[in-house]
């Protein structure tokens, strides 16, 4: 069975090649303009190639999105390691997440919610794994603030967290926030300090 | 001149028809399937005339978000002031705003805020207008609330109420997330209250 490695790894080389370049079409061609053809082309991979692993646009999109978004959760636990601890952390940690709900990625899976509201094939791929996703990120978030999920309140912070940096995603799609989001993060990093040191010294 | 009055109304309800349509049309076939065609056919109004009033489908997705958010906005203030005064106030004017961030309005305006990332005639359009409406929401909110903006932290708190609404309202996009959006809006709702009366009362 060794002869089959070298074919297995360029199995998983061309499919990760296929999944990247399906986010950067995406992004730069929206959802109407990113075709199988297209997201082939862009990858370097025979069209053939690009059936055979993902025979449908549905497929290509919703491996690409998970494919892309366990890479990024990695990411964060890499880079949110090499945070100080103590309370420059959870400011760190916001600044790691805002990045995440403002690159490609965020801007790739919103194309995809949209066009799914109106696409019925997408709709039914896309919303187990959207809930699979917000369940992660919730995950990672507590993982990564050090919190702990049981205590009152902590819950709540995390998910309102999470729900606002989805909002400040939307609003820098077609203009530059960042001024307005780092002054608006600034204010809500010390008020989701304060919420969870209170709720912890409640116990 | 008198005799140019009911052509005037004539045209006024033309308009308000189509513009209508069109945010109808918007959110049963997205942007992609949003043709000027197929809404001036929703509309029950001739392609002449849909051509007359808005020649372009960026002439006419422009009126309609513009048109929309002006009525929603005295939708808003109508609904407010049948809400109690005192505490009470806070959590019905901020149901009042999740519904709206939830409903037919934002659906279709994020379809075109989607659509103009990737569509340069539509992005110069939407970019001033997106800008407004922004500021018209933040200045409503605070009108609604019955707050003093120039208090500290009263536009931090504002803000961030309409970023979370805004990204509840994604998270809202495929699939019914009202329980999740009734608990996580309980939770924010006392927040708000204490942060504007705790910022209040540093005065």
């Amino acid at each position: 069975m060794s002869s089959r490695v070298p074919q297995q790894e360029r199995s998983r080389a061309t499919q990760a090649r296929l999944l990247e370049a399906t986010v950067e079409c995406l992004v730069e061609h929206g959802w109407s303009g990113t075709t199988t053809t297209v997201v082939a082309a862009h990858a370097g991979v025979s069209r053939g190639a690009q059936l055979h692993h993902y025979p449908t646009k549905t497929a290509l999109v919703t491996a690409a999105v998970t494919h892309l978004t366990e890479r990024r959760a990695a990411e964060l636990r890499a880079e949110a390691a090499a945070l100080p601890s103590g309370p420059q952390r959870l400011d760190g940690v916001v600044d790691l997440l805002a990045a995440s709900f403002t690159g490609p990625l965020f801007v790739a899976a919103l194309e995809l919610w949209v066009a799914a509201r109106t696409d019925a094939e997408l709709r039914a791929a896309l919303v187990p794994l959207e809930a699979r996703i917000g369940r992660e990120m919730y995950r990672l978030t507590v993982e990564l603030l050090g919190v702990d999920e049981r205590r009152p309140g902590v819950r709540e912070s995390v998910q309102a967290t999470l729900d606002l940096l989805r909002g400040l995603g939307v609003a820098n799609l077609l203009s530059d926030d960042s001024p307005r989001r780092a002054a608006l993060l600034h204010t809500w990093k010390r008020q989701l300090a304060a919420l969870l040191t209170l709720e912890s010294e409640r116990r």
